[in-house]
């Protein structure tokens, strides 16, 4: 898993959800009373907040408007203004709102205002699928889910720690126990888990990365550009407005707005009687915005089949629709972007 | 779940070890400084203890000898020493040991010194596979893992929570998040969980509950009977002394101890080989105890072959063991024990 977090240091596994790791994250590394600075926009990144505030650390929030990506100039001001910022916050990937940060200039940014400063990222719904440095980009510690690029089922969370993470962990008086990331360090160097861990999933997860191996990084990377350049130009052909401000749209979800007047309600409920399974938006995007996933096994041929399906329902819907406009801007711009319709992996399972 | 619980409270569902869900148990219910009497009878009530202490609670130990459990006189005594008690902690089955405590008489004597003392229960190991009775008892959490009785794969723990613990969690200041019980409560009620549940083994543990609600609990009950029977008395006439008192001897795991001059590596290899997998001993007793476990889907006929490669193996290593000995003797034992030999289980999956 390492070359796919971009990193030397440590990757640990951990029995739980994606958010279980994001609370490793905070209570590995930081005391009641550390001052940090949390970067969100959109439902996870406060998540991520707010565990640091449950846990008791001093949490300065800098809110970006749900759609946009932090600016580096703005995460540099906040982190400035912070005497003794212990540890910044980032989201690699906001599922919430389909939106990718720009990992390494934030991290230059905090780096740039508060040298001693750990950068922790969650980086749980794009990392494997998209280029990753952890360790080029200097952040201590980045954590991912099983479920997600890793095409496994949920029930494991993986943290990649670096030194200044571990170093930190030394005096960190947040408590943890099960969530203990030395822990899991000392018995790792044994073959073993502290605790009886999710085996099945470990073993679907080897899977993963063994189909993982066998494409190749370049070309997963491809795969989920092409699928989401056919997503947006899909959905957008199909008059639905995107959500995610174009510079930072996100390569394994893309969000779009409910138009005016649709009744949504209908609408995905046909959808689903299709087969055709969106999520709708999160928090305050609730009914506003709904978005397509295209994250880990998903293939181009799948994103055209989904779009087919959402041409189709629109014209069944009344809705003012060119048949075949969708497939066809979808496959263009699939092709523009590389062009790596399916998975190809060589070799039988092992 | 409910009725194998003996309780008519919730039960949450879990994403984790069963070691996540006795933290669960302790940081949903207390504070820091809280007064708590942690019984332990070995490894993993020593671990409850722990995370008890990690968490700031203010513990005293009630260590009863490992293979012995505690008596309800020690733990009248030990809780009414202590002012303001606000939990006692309590191992039902201590997978380490091979013993099985009498929780109602635990229970019973706790209400009697402390009756406003929380009582938390690690039940993990056994539940399910032997009676329970939670609300009768006067238990206010009991915890319990897919990979036990539910016949599962691991990744999920359950926790069952009665409104003493519930009301306790109002005021609780332990900080929690993932493991947050209230969070789960609150959306169990949409049907959803907060974070992303294992959901592969939910449907696991869904379709375990399936074969034991077609078996029948008082079936299941009696081959745990049968096998417990079956693998003491057959231990036994192979010439190893059980490790556990008999007043308290687990139906799911039975301890016995490595006789002196026996070159445990080598043999436990042969047995290896064989394909039958003892687990050794835990913590302070690591290559002094052997254990074999009989939980979940096992049968008598699955013992009866454990040992018949038990007694193989003893006489191959020079062991004086008289052919056949073991598995008669397991053989009577399990008749004895009321005979239920098989999984008795109407219906297809469904």
């Amino acid at each position: 898993m390492k070359p796919f977090f971009g990193t030397e240091h440590d990757v640990i596994m951990l029995t739980c959800a994606g958010t279980g790791a994001l609370e490793a994250a905070v209570v590995n590394t930081l005391s009641p009373g550390d001052e940090v600075l949390a970067v969100t926009m959109g439902s996870f990144g406060d998540r991520f907040a707010k565990i640091a505030d449950v846990y008791g650390a001093k949490v300065t929030r800098l809110d970006v408007e749900w759609g946009h990506a932090p600016t580096p100039a703005a995460v540099r001001a906040a982190a400035a203004e912070i005497t003794g910022l212990k540890a910044v916050l980032l989201t690699h990937n906001e599922t919430s709102t389909g939106v990718t940060s720009d990992i390494p200039a934030l991290a230059a940014a905090v780096r740039d205002a508060a040298p001693d400063a750990l950068i922790l990222v969650d980086a749980i719904s794009a990392l494997g699928a998209v280029p990753f440095a952890m360790d080029a980009w200097g952040l201590d510690l980045v954590v991912t889910g099983s479920q997600k690029a890793w095409m496994a089922a949920p029930g494991m969370a993986m943290a990649a720690v670096g030194p200044r993470a571990w170093a930190a962990s030394e005096t960190a008086t947040m408590p943890r126990f099960y969530l203990d990331l030395k822990r899991h360090k000392d018995t790792a160097a044994a073959g073993e888990t502290p605790w009886t861990p999710a085996v099945a999933v470990m073993y679907q997860v080897d899977e993963g990365l063994r189909l993982m191996q066998a494409e190749g990084a370049e070309a997963i990377f491809a795969r989920h550009e092409a699928c989401a350049a056919a997503s947006r130009a899909g959905l957008a052909a199909l008059g639905f407005e995107l959500f995610a401000d174009e510079r930072y749209y996100s390569r394994t979800v893309t969000a779009a707005h409910v138009p005016d007047g649709l009744d949504w309600k209908s609408f995905n409920g046909t959808l689903k009687e299709r087969g055709l399974v969106l999520a709708g938006g999160q928090g305050k995007l609730k009914g506003r915005i709904f978005r397509l996933g295209h994250l880990g096994s998903v293939t181009v041929e799948e994103i055209l089949g989904a779009l087919a399906t959402l041409e189709a329902v629109s014209i069944e819907h009344g809705r003012p629709v060119e048949p075949g406009i969708a497939v066809a801007a979808a496959q263009r711009a699939a092709l523009a972007a590389g062009g790596v319709f399916s998975m190809t992996v060589a070799g039988t399972p092992a």
